[in-house]
């Protein structure tokens, strides 16, 4: 009998069962309780509903309610979902998200697609993986990022992305500890922290959370915190190049980054998911920093160096000197959390890695790079043009456009409603991103010429 | 300059930079602390290495210095790589971890290759999907797994695999809730638990944690709890067909199992890896249980059916109707973990596990299921003839050998030194699997029919 016999036999037998022999309970079953459409649809439950409702004794996680409306680019979509029913016709064009619109060169699929029908033979096919990644990606990463510096292929655990090992690190971390971020910065290490019990109630008045250190990066400080400013964090959460704002930190500030951690005995995620769109001469991984390694964790992910946010890969270098402070090495305690709530990257994705890392797939993925640059380019020249005061773009494939004095929701919705271009409020990055729009330089060339079209038109 | 000019140059200028630079703090970096191998070697850190070596002053999370040793499987692996260091020539056949072994069938590994190649047009390229999953994958599960139970497309968050789900949900639970598991169970949830910090110390007499309420399993009870001797939990960790012991629940016993998270307002958190191993006519999944929807979630994976161990793919049921005391839908939280600790799974692993719910992917499957399912009976056959009580194996690819009076490790170890042949100890599952040797029926043919003839040859 096929499977598919069975599963509809089954399918059958048990349904009618379950519909044609209710339980003394079943009569609480409440079939008109619909949440539809998660991610667009606020909850809300009516009082009738309420009275209704079978609720279990489970009270709800008290840090997830401490989270404010939605994780900042599900909201953005369900604007622009909106925005869609309202003007059904509209060219929307998307420079939100950050989202990969170019083609994956084809070294680089060929080699996933080959991945693929190996896994059809007797001799290509693979099971588990090792959860910390392939030896041979771990040795090619090692090898070709972290050359001279000391990093060895053993420090380095593959993922299926930054986003994924932010929250993997903060498992790791627990509830007991004090965080700094910069402010602006990518919601998720602010959200996760607050998901994992390490900060207070969100406190309106200042649009912070309490038990957090926002280091506010602004233009009159070069959007590097004044470190003088810091109380001691536990961790430090630090982007560069940055996303939102697309600063880098020279050397001369990793390097006061670094003698901060060391003096305080803190430890430092640092982000470099957008390392390769550095155009200055500016540090590509922490690690270059002397001492880093006894004070910092790296983070960083294939999505926006091949296009790869589908595909998902990305990798944590977790030195074997970063220590607890009971000596405990940090790297067992990440490898326990990956050996336990992950089971590694997909495998053929993990051959897309490996042919990033092929002198062709190198090549590729500069290429890639180079056109999201020449964007970045051109939207930076129109706002410039235009009048604006932008910033980053030089080293990030983000450009910070300041609306001074204005709120960024408003911006963002005149921005979309007389346009129909979607961007990023600076403010849902943090207060200190509030005046600001993020503009992505990630979509095809025509979409943002078009974009810069209207840009002058509305801004004119 | 190609993208490997820029990086070599950036490289070899920073990290001369850096060596020949020392700041003032370098002087305290320790080149000398080596933890090589994480993945085998335990920690050792000598009091010398103590005097010397830099540490943070971030305090280690004492809920991971609960965890006892490592995670069950790589304690495993490490033994089957000690033993290899032993015997180098031994022909090891490993039926341990329950790692698939068999080719993906060409219709499902052709549509990933497929999938792949499209990333490099414009036509096929896509970025960042919804983090819950592909709608045509969802709506897909829904139809398949869930036809006439009531379960909705956006109920289903499709994801990287059951373990990964298992510690998304354990994040949305958070540190305070209760949780019950059985005795032996599938060591991912306890150790997940432990980690949120919803457990106490581990207590070595009873080789417990304590407030996790062990619910044990036997051949007394027919691997069914005596529900009645269990105080309310919050969550139940429920597997089934189990993983390890390969009991699977009735429906009358499912029936008892929702009546009772229905009388205590707990949540169940079904595991259904298993089901379609399932040859009686037992429910597949919880929700053929009238009620359940209010009260349970399910999780689910492609592993087992489809060879995708690497690959990863799986998803977890939330349905709408689950609430928080408080009235809260638990979807919704579960929908903000995932997308804010996670970004869905690869792009080319939903072409897969769409493949897999075709015609010719389900027959497909089904006949990887019944080449596993062939290989268990002969184990099975096998452990009977040589006068072993022997359980599970006819609803699901494990086989439970009970070794009474024995310590579970002592016949793992047995077993691995006189016939070189990998299990996994009973007592790794819990206090409950004490006295049994799981026996996975993953493998090639011809190894699992050697592995009968050395089992014959030790026990006969």
């Amino acid at each position: 009998m096929s499977l598919i016999n069975n599963l509809s036999t089954s399918m059958i037998s048990s349904s009618s069962s379950a519909f044609l022999a209710p339980t003394s309970f079943n009569s609480s079953r409440t079939q008109n309780v619909s949440v539809k459409s998660l991610r667009i649809v606020k909850c809300i439950t009516t009082p009738q509903e309420q009275q209704t409702a079978y609720k279990t004794k489970v009270s709800r996680n008290a840090n997830i309610a401490k989270l404010q409306a939605g994780y900042l680019f599900p909201e953005v979509a369900r604007r622009r979902a909106a925005h869609l029913l309202k003007y059904p016709n509209a060219q929307v064009i998307s420079l939100g998200i950050g989202d990969t619109t170019e083609p994956i060169p084809d070294v680089i699929t060929s080699a996933m697609a080959k991945r693929s029908h190996a896994l059809s033979t007797l001799e290509g096919y693979s099971g588990y993986g090792a959860e910390q990644g392939e030896k041979a990606l771990r040795a090619a990463l090692a090898s070709i990022f972290y050359g001279n510096l000391g990093i060895e292929e053993d420090d380095i655990f593959v993922s299926d992305g930054a986003k994924c090992d932010i929250s993997r690190l903060q498992i790791v971390f627990g509830s007991n500890v004090t965080m700094a971020v910069q402010d602006p910065s990518y919601p998720a290490y602010v959200d996760s922290s607050v998901i994992m019990g390490q900060t207070g109630q969100f406190q309106k008045d200042v649009e912070r959370f309490a038990n957090i250190e926002y280091m506010r990066c602004t233009p009159e400080n070069g959007f590097f915190p004044d470190l003088s400013n810091v109380g001691r964090p536990d961790i430090i959460f630090f982007c560069s190049p940055n996303n939102p704002t697309g600063a880098a930190a020279t050397r001369e500030q990793l390097t006061r980054l670094v003698q901060f951690a060391k003096e305080n005995g803190s430890i430092i995620v640092y982000d470099s998911a957008y390392a390769l769109y550095m155009s200055d001469e500016n540090p590509r991984s922490i690690f270059e920093i002397p001492g880093a390694k006894e004070v910092a964790i790296e983070t960083a992910s294939f999505s926006k160096y091949a296009g790869f946010t589908g595909v998902r890969l990305g990798w944590t270098v977790v030195p074997k000197q970063l220590l607890f402070s009971d000596g405990f090495p940090v790297a067992k305690d990440f490898n326990r959390i990956v050996c336990t709530c992950f089971n590694g990257a997909s495998n053929i994705s993990q051959a897309g890695g490996l042919a990033c890392l092929s002198p062709e797939g190198l090549e590729a993925m500069q290429e890639v790079i180079g056109f999201y640059k020449e964007n970045t380019k051109i939207i930076v020249e129109t706002f410039n043009s235009l009048g604006f005061k932008v910033y980053g773009g030089q080293n990030a494939p983000y450009v910070w456009v300041h609306f001074p004095g204005r709120n960024s929701w408003d911006v963002f919705s005149e921005i979309l409603e007389k346009t129909h271009i979607v961007t990023t409020p600076g403010s849902g990055f943090g207060p200190g991103g509030e005046g600001f729009i993020r503009v992505s330089a990630f979509g095809h060339r025509e979409n943002v010429l078009e974009a810069c079209r209207r840009f002058r038109q509305l801004y004119n």
